[in-house]
């Protein structure tokens, strides 16, 4: 019996989870079930990918169970993935691809078409996350069918990659790109604290970073007891990437920053 | 031992959920509750039935804690009721009715009246899902009490009923009523693929749909896939009913339609 | 095994709270975690610190983990503490404060400082939560380590305390505070039925409530079936404090209330 972490875009004003959490148990009442998160933009995959993959070495080895599906109902697979960590189980959209990648690959994928191991919908095949993932994640946990049972096997290295974007590098400087906003305004980044030593940057540093047509002047910091409280500074996250952060403060407000923003760092003069 | 399922309109904003899931595991720890959902806007009973139908066919048998309790403080009875699925527990405000009758009706229903099963409260009864519901359905889940000793037996068919709409036709076509909007625009009416076929259209027909003063003209396709991204349509959703949505879009926003919106069917020509 | 009773201002959109849960399942997967809220505003201790000390008494004894943690990154201390009820993890910042004189002081208080019980961050310091709590609750509820393994003891009373508002009476009346608004309107305030009857009110008495510049004549009621549906109240709410609330309507709504917001009782004339 394996734990199931579960995240989408499902929300909770409606009852989608709690339905999702009713197949799991029909299906065999001790599995356990991790809500990860079902605050996912609607349909941004990804998102969704994003937070799977930032979560994902801290769950429980086991089944992740992940469904931000824009393409329900028409013709993107249903897939699960045997990895080292464990399953994956959810839309071929792109959803997975970081995370699965990020525990090493997958060592199987395989279609989600066995009746078998699908709960017959009352009408139209619209909620795949309760007729279709749920209980091919609760029947792997529980141990009740193995992957091969669930589907014709896929090439395993047929999942669809999610495009995630680079950071690039001029003469100028760097060029990357807000990839999540945090609750408390934390801005995360896609550039590393080595991206920015190759600028000739170090900790300590006072950092030119542009955003849209201004640019500011930001401490590279240690942690935000290393600024006035309301201040603005960069930091490496707890995560390993460089953020955008202010202490006591948020950041995203005072700098106008949102996902998917491109940013600039200036190298030093 | 069974699971506890919960649904209220308590929001995850403060900390009644929490208080409720102390409350069942001081009864017993090792209860199982799973939350269905608790964002049903505050004091709508009838989105909380609906919800609660929708959701029961999926939720493991056991015990259904429902909370949507406007009238908590004054006359309304506090009940448990008996059935071939499992116990209903909840104010008697229409709230279980639909979802009791789905699983073929009550066998016993009992006011909640034994004060063996309440949590006495430190001041004011405003808090029934803490000290009535909550401990009468942690009784039963872990099988410490029978129905009976919570309180008197009432009549079965004494649960107050809730009055859902029908639909109506007439020579012109019929109306119904839009009774779910869901986080992503889609619009769930009241009306069956079995009310449209009687109008004499089949699957695939163009639809003429009226919403306020305007007609749409809409396809009635199986699923999202069978018509370009972004575009509106008509199909059976996952629980069986005519539901209005957008492929990769959101129905609600584009036709502009909410809940209880009163929406019309013309008659093919 | 004891259960533990989480409590943040992490929100539910990102998926710390899930990641939160992965570190405790990981520490052993067979603990139990109670998610009392996360709604918790950002960053606002008071607000944490008296939801965690309504809820107490409610809860499962083991073990609470609260963070609401806007001085992470700065010196506040991270603490465990041990009293009659079980153990209180989290920030040294208040938000622990008020739960655990509720249950009768501490008798043990630790730094968590060994290293031992930490997850190692990826980059910074910034979600202690994860890194420093979680492992630290977790322990502690799976009996893998006493508190005392933690890290250095302190004074047990060394604790950061919160000042709560006390209410003033002076010759014309009393002030208090509003210090709780929830999701349905109603506002709980730091004033105790004892106070109203020093001033010479009794049960059933109008009472004239001072709401910025409006006075308000509110009746002093046993419960919400007491007034007309739709009028406005007070009464003593469920957790033993005086409220204003609106019988099947938001009073906070109707009378322009905000937590925080400082309300008079004129003493009756």
């Amino acid at each position: 019996m394996q734990p199931i972490s579960f995240l989408s875009d499902f929300g909770t004003d409606d009852e989608f989870v709690g339905v999702v959490h009713g197949v799991i148990a029909r299906v065999e009442p001790q599995l356990r079930v991790i809500d990860v998160t079902h605050g996912v933009p609607a349909g941004d995959i990804r998102a969704g990918a994003l937070a799977l993959l930032r979560a994902v070495q801290y769950l429980p080895e086991g089944v992740a169970l992940a469904v931000v599906d824009p393409g329900v109902g028409t013709g993107r697979k249903a897939i699960a993935a045997e990895t080292s960590w464990g399953y994956f189980v959810g839309p071929d959209n792109g959803l997975l691809a970081p995370a699965v990648a990020m525990v090493g690959g997958a060592e199987m994928v395989v279609s989600l078409e066995d009746e078998r191991f699908r709960v017959p919908s009352l009408g139209g095949a619209t909620f795949d996350g309760r007729d279709v993932f749920a209980p091919a994640a609760a029947v792997l946990a529980a141990g009740q069918a193995s992957i091969k049972d669930l589907g014709p096997v896929l090439e395993a290295d047929a999942i669809t990659p999610l495009l995630l974007p680079l950071v690039e590098v001029d003469a100028a400087g760097l060029r990357g790109e807000i990839w999540w906003l945090d609750k408390f305004g934390n801005a995360q980044s896609n550039i590393s604290p080595a991206d920015l030593e190759e600028l000739g940057l170090k900790p300590g540093d006072e950092v030119r970073l542009v955003v849209g047509s201004i640019e500011h002047h930001l401490p590279w910091v240690a942690t935000y007891g290393d600024v006035e409280p309301g201040k603005a500074l960069l930091h490496t996250d707890s995560y390993g990437l460089v953020a955008i952060a202010a202490r006591e403060g948020n950041a995203a407000a005072d700098l106008n920053l949102s996902t998917g923003l491109h940013i600039e760092v200036r190298k030093p003069a």
